[in-house]
């Protein structure tokens, strides 16, 4: 199959698979969710993602229905069934499907949906255009929920303004992207904001951050300016579907590209654990 | 039929009907709804839950698929379905069944879905128990979006607290509950949060406001601390599905009961406009 879906053990195409009216997931966007990279019949750092999963359903009481390994079996599964040199794997997890009720039972069974299809990596080669918008987002910016109007807007904004991604700040302090990590490099330091309420845990950020330590480049997870990050030496964005990126431009002004030396470094280091854990080259789109 | 269920033209009931996996409200929550009591075949003030779903469909983009005047008689046929005394009538609009993508066609037409079953006004003689809980919801609070997992998550609080409502604050200042509005009554005038971001425009809260008038109780729309709740002469809960009722406990402590005079008044003049607009009297649960 090109693409497949899967809801609560039904398996089909994401064109004609139906889902019943009552989902939670409807009313509420009352759900969780992750995502990685599929290549090789492999999914990137599959292990970290069923990790922050399952802490992110945690966070709101909501119950997946199966067992880590399980469900790391049946995503593996689902993949085969899909063609192409390398995917996006999503799946999420809704609290139940007993209509539209505030409340529920705190033992209800969530209900599980995957989907995959084909993707590549973009090209890190090639510099990002950002936007700068403000962060209106809710406090619970440290669990992947399904509650994403905010991000939808933001990245609509964005496209519409002809650039990759927003840079989102609350006061003019940076946060993070609408849908990525962004960090920067200044004097040698790689500097990000901390994993508090206001940025999701980003598991390609945590690549980068390893990569630091490998590298012999310090980092500090402190929270930088709007004015810091226009004049950063280098601008990382990171996400689990673009790994390990940079950008060029922000706000139509050119950004960073004074220290590519630790720049290529840091990446190289990313994408060769990449090749490593995937047994295959990456495929950039 | 006992409950009905409606998605782009297909009718069913709740627990049978299905709806295409792709729907963007799965993914993103990516859509806006409201809510109205029926009854005698009839929709209280449809006319405003339609103008502020119009609103908030606006406010973030998405297109509902028909006309005003269509969607209304369209509520009011399906409502002609359903038995009983008095109805709970819920519709949503998500933008599209486009899959997980976050950019959006901004022509695309929106899906429409309606449910409609049995529910009762709670008797407002009867005072609710609220507790406090802190407001960490975005910024987007004026529009009301399928974005509820903050709604769930206080709702289900105060239930597991034996309560009724929680009473939400950004930093004491007291902002709406998590699914009605709160007002004070205080020295014989009616205070209540303005309708900025950070609350709903409540429909049922403007029927409050409006018996103000018709009454001569001083309306200052003007956000009160959580201090100034706890010493208000009463405190008045209202919502589309609870209309006008009170508050008799806030976090285990005795609140309101000092100005019943007025607090009859201004409920007697609510439920006269319910009885007017819906030719029948009320039911109460």
């Amino acid at each position: 199959m090109r693409e497949i879906a899967y809801y609560d053990g039904n398996i089909g195409s994401p064109d004609e698979l139906t889902v019943p009216f009552n989902d939670r997931a409807h009313f509420f966007g009352d759900g969780v969710y992750d995502a990685a990279m599929g290549a090789n019949g492999r999914i990137f750092c599959l292990e970290d993602h069923l990790d922050r999963f399952y802490s992110s359903a945690a966070a709101f009481g909501i119950h997946v229905p199966m067992q880590k390994d399980e469900l790391g079996a049946l995503l593996l599964d689902l993949l085969s069934k899909v063609e192409g040199r390398s995917q996006f794997v999503y799946w999420q997890v809704s609290r139940g499907a007993n209509g539209r009720l505030h409340i529920y039972d705190p033992n209800m069974a969530g209900k599980l949906w995957v989907f995959i299809g084909p993707e590549d990596l973009p090209d890190p080669a090639v510099p990002l255009k950002l936007i700068t918008l403000e962060d209106r987002r809710f406090e619970y910016g440290n669990v992947k929920t399904l509650n994403l109007m905010p991000a939808v807007k933001y990245t609509q904004e964005a496209a519409l303004a002809g650039v990759d991604e927003a840079v989102l700040h609350r006061d003019g302090i940076v946060t993070e992207c609408a849908h990525s990590n962004v960090s920067i490099l200044k004097g040698g330091i790689l500097y990000s904001h901390p994993n508090d309420e206001h940025i999701l845990r980003g598991i390609a950020k945590t690549h980068l951050i390893q990569a630091c330590y490998r590298e012999s480049v310090p980092v500090i997870e402190r929270a930088f300016t709007l004015e810091q990050l226009a004049d950063a030496d280098e601008v990382i964005i990171t996400s689990s579907s673009n790994l390990c990126t940079f950008a060029g431009e922000l706000d139509g002004k050119p950004i960073g590209g004074r220290d590519p030396k630790t720049l290529r470094t840091l990446r190289e280091s990313v994408y060769r654990k990449y090749r490593d854990y995937m047994g295959v080259e990456p495929a950039f789109a």
